[in-house]
């Protein structure tokens, strides 16, 4: 079953230290226009060519004298002066001629006729003169090398006569997608099929970094087929990305063929995710193996692609800003791996909270709902919950100071909310995580979240989540803000063609089941259910299998990979399912009463009375929204 | 002398708000492919077209199996499985057929011979699969409206199909530069000429918020063709900037064109500076009329054309990051006007010390020299030296943090030094004013700089410099940084044409003078040698007349504008003139010995120690570098 390649196991510091003092990379300059030359970088100091103004010239819109001829002007004493005599007429900016060194201004001047003034009052020598070189005087600096030039750059360039300047060109990088699997987005998709989007993204992420990506068509699993298109990426560009096959697998062939052409410096890194990079050389072009796993991928580009670019175009390495926050769960680690964890920030309080984003979180995902990173050293067994911990911020502060942190049940009306909240380009978020009821309420005792939308019904009253609320949350005083009312029942393909009635028909017609996570409100249903039937969860082929949201579920209906699920109306309408009803609950969303004055949770609540909301929910049907946005202090 | 125009003072919220409520401006939008969207903004909300994974793969490699196969597996009952009877081999990724539920880590199997394992231990259904939509959910929300989009969501978008995306299209602002003073770069510039560079800076700031530059052929100041030119841009572009002529003087004729083709909405501003700014409206589409003065236009770009580009592409308002600081000098203002006031900052021991940007900064160079603005409330006579003030930045903190403060005395090695600190990609800065010796120990003694250039003769001792510090500098434990030694003298034009030997020739030959600023070494040294000449001022033409460098000296002298001025060997030789010397001198680097300990600092010393900095004071000629780096306590 293929040969066991050991990686190796550089600390992050070390990798990146070997590979740049093994790299023969030279920064490439060129000239360029200035007044293009925005966001570029200097490879030399700027030095001024000519003065400017290159000529005094007026201050003032007003007349250009002889200030020798304005002595004695008072209010008592005017002095008539005529034009072309005594002073000539100027505007701002206008030169002044030699025979003339100070300007009046208009405001100053008592008109006689066409040609002749009065003044009262003298002039100074270089009064109102704006004297040659007063803005940038000929060979003085404007910027050293190694500078990023900006927009007022431009400006004192151009106005010091500099029209062309030398900087770092920016590196043409090669990406080169590989694998057998990988098809190009739009095709038709088959089972096995995996869409290339990496290399797309490392487009995008290349070109934020200062460089210029460039794709070469995917790449089968075949060695020579990747040595010929790693042989001709090197030799156009100035450096290589090769996705994926980093790794030590059967089908891994990047490190070889990377041997072959030219050197492998580093073969595995101690971090996590991203240990099987390969950093390598061909034809002294840095060439880099990245995994193919989306979050490897990131955590590669970010800290080695990001770096060698940075380095090529002559910018100071980037640094997240980051923040202080108090960790809310415990992070287990390896002692083995420097690891990188993507975490959720809210301003719960008046502390920022941080949270792992959870393995439901997905990969891309979890990327796109990362609010920032938390690194845990190598030699570190853990975090403790509670613990004030920096987070390199991939989100604006502010962003984050103005998010709704909303963890608990999933119903697609949050994803409905979240864009309400930014349609007309509001000040406030959400942003959302989907653990279940009782995962929000837990959540809420944590202070992780401002809010937890939960849907649990109490067996013996009959009512919904306040009972909860009274139960798990202790004193501190609470509200709920009623959200909707939704239709519980079994998820089944088009034309139901199990011909399901009944939860009974799922266990007597061994049919194949998808269930929800523990804590999910309704996996909290479904078991209510099973125990009033006298049916034990052994008896349900599927029991076992976990999904996190309503939309999950309905997915693995719909692409007949199980025949049911329970779940809400609108899910199965979402995804063309046919439904059976069970029962009617209660969704609505528990907050600290404090919270509710909140600008953002204000908003939030506007937004669920808003008819806009009502209007999509009648879209996704099955809603009832006669009391959304009522408030329920308890 | 043409008509007086009063232009309105509006408020600038005010006139922003009345501007937005007048624009009938409409959001364009265009759907693009996904890959090449990194930071558009969406226009609508981005929901999931399909699954991702869309179908069970593997998480491992490894085999995949029906867990019930495996039941009752352990260290003690091996099992034994057969290919393609009960597993296939597959690898991290592949698809799980519908007989597998489960798959086993290749780490797990014993090989018992190529067509079979066994295994030790049993697999719970769904173990070591990614199930169906583990990343994203088909219908789920991507991102939301008004949304920029990155690298990662172009990920999970490709990924969730969505190959084309809805967002805000650029607009394309129109640049018209008028004036018939204004010339291309590169042209051959005559006196009266302005080189138009305020176009240029305006399409790279555009590009900056967001939106796309269109420049225009320089428009002379003449009405019609003014008119053509604005009427041919309104129709080509989504806004339309003009500068300049946007004030009430003889030849601004900008507000009457936009009156003519379209309305003007707002003639004024009580802001300095910016104050003449036009809003305006032709054919639907916003006109502003900037005026010419590069700072006025600055401030109108950053406080007007901003947000109208941002409103245009869905862009939330950009805030500049602001930071507390002192304020080092009392800043006066209007009562009538809102002012922005340029700003140094530098860390000085522990606090950040602002200081206003003096006149000597001119106007583009002050522009780039500055690390923030100051915003004065209209309302406000002036803000006191020492009180806390709120600073935007225009550069990252952590540049202001490891920036060297150096206020004093000019040198042209000074701009050799900053650049030296760059050239290798350093991370520190040194950021220079020039305000004279006298002004550099006032400004160590206000806690605004670090370090301060001097070169001040002790008529007593015949010693530079110690005297100065012990004299003004109190009880506060200072060092001297010896720099060099270099010879100062009269700047004259190139071949002496009036034949100078001597500072008394000055006075006989009725000569023009330029003089420094007071608080210059180099005007004291002057001072000193009229009074041992028993010469007065008043006996020397251009007296009056200050600039604040030895090369605004010699630019004046180089360009005829003066027969002679007090400077330094090097400014002479830089510009090429000739130079009669009068004495050595001793130019040090005045610091608190506390600074010292900077690492900043300590890279300051070993620049001006390096053989790299001695080879270009060889260049420049005239300075004596034996003791440069040398410490004196004092």
């Amino acid at each position: 079953m293929g040969q066991k390649v050991y990686l190796s196991n550089y600390e992050i510091e070390d990798a990146l230290n070997l590979y740049f003092s093994k790299l023969k990379m030279d920064k490439e300059k060129e000239i360029i226009d200035t007044e293009n030359s925005a966001g570029k970088i200097t490879s030399m100091p700027i030095y001024s060519k000519i003065s400017s103004p290159f000529y005094n010239s007026s201050a003032m819109d007003g007349i250009a004298v002889d200030s020798e001829k304005t002595l004695g002007a008072n209010e008592k004493n005017h002095i008539i002066l005529v034009e072309n005599e005594d002073y000539i007429v100027v505007d701002t900016g206008d030169p002044i001629p030699k025979e003339y060194d100070a300007v009046i201004m208009v405001e100053d001047l008592i008109e006689v006729d066409d040609k002749s003034v009065k003044i009262y009052k003298s002039v100074a020598p270089y009064q109102n003169i704006r004297p040659l070189g007063e803005d940038i005087v000929e060979k003085s600096l404007i910027v050293p090398s190694n500078h990023k030039i900006r927009p007022v750059d431009i400006s004192a360039m151009i106005a010091g006569a500099v029209n062309e300047v030398e900087v770092y060109k920016k590196p043409v990088v090669g990406i080169i997608p590989t694998g057998t699997e990988l098809v190009e987005p739009g095709s038709n998709l088959k089972i096995g099929d995996i869409i290339d989007f990496n290399s797309r993204t490392f487009k995008a992420q290349v070109y934020e970094y200062g460089g210029i990506g460039k794709r070469y068509e995917i790449v089968k699993d075949d060695y020579e087929k990747i040595k010929d298109s790693v042989k001709k990426a090197a030799e156009e560009c100035d450096i290589v990305l090769i996705n994926a096959g980093s790794s030590a697998g059967r089908e891994d062939y990047t490190a070889k063929v990377i041997e072959e052409l030219g050197k492998v410096y580093i073969h595995g890194v101690a971090i996590k995710p991203g240990k099987p990079v390969i950093l390598g050389e061909v034809y002294n072009k840095p060439v880099i193996g990245i995994p193919g796993y989306p979050v490897s991928a990131y955590v590669i580009m970010e800290n080695f692609v990001r770096p060698i670019i940075e380095n090529f175009i002559g910018e100071k390495p980037y640094k997240h800003k980051s923040i202080k926050a108090i960790l809310s769960k415990r992070v287990m680690s390896s002692l083995k791996y420097f690891e990188f964890v993507r975490i959720k920030l809210g301003k719960v309080g008046d502390k920022i909270v941080a949270t792992p984003l959870s393995r439901g979180a997905g990969a891309t995902m979890s990327l796109v709902k990362a609010d920032g990173i938390l690194e845990v050293p190598q030699n570190i067994e853990g975090i403790e919950k509670q613990s004030e911990v920096e987070i390199k911020l991939l989100k604006d502060e502010e962003e984050i100071n103005n998010t709704i942190v909303c963890i608990g049940s999933h119903d697609p009306i949050i994803d409905v909310i979240a864009d309400l909240m930014q349609v007309k380009g509001g000040a406030y978020y959400l942003s959302s995580a989907h653990v279940g009821s009782m995962g929000g309420i837990m959540a809420l005792k944590n202070n992780e979240t401002h809010i937890a939308p939960i849907h649990l019904l109490d067996m013996e009253t009959g009512k919904y989540n306040v009972s909860y609320i009274k139960k798990y949350i202790g004193n501190r005083p609470m509200a709920l803000i009623k959200c909707v009312k939704r239709i519980q029942g079994i998820i089944v393909p088009k034309g139901n063609p199990n011909n399901i009635k009944s939860i009974k028909d799922i266990r007597d017609k061994k049919l194949k089941f998808v269930n929800r996570q523990r804590g999910a409100g309704t996996r909290l249903l479904f078991d209510y259910n099973l125990k009033k039937l006298n049916i034990s969860p052994k008896e349900i082929q599927g029991y076992e299998r976990e999904e996190y949201t309503h939309l999950q579920v309905a997915a693995a209906i719909s692409n007949g990979d199980c025949d049911c699920g329970l779940g809400i109306y609108s899910a199965a309408t979402m995804m063309g399912l046919d439904f059976i009803p069970i029962c009617n609950e209660e969704y609505d969303i528990a907050i600290f009463k404090e919270f509710l004055n909140m600008e953002s949770i204000k908003e939030f609540i506007n937004i669920i009375k808003s008819d806009k909301f009502k209007e999509k929910l009648d879209e996704l049907g099955g809603y009832d929204y006669s009391e959304s946005g009522d408030i329920i202090y308890i």
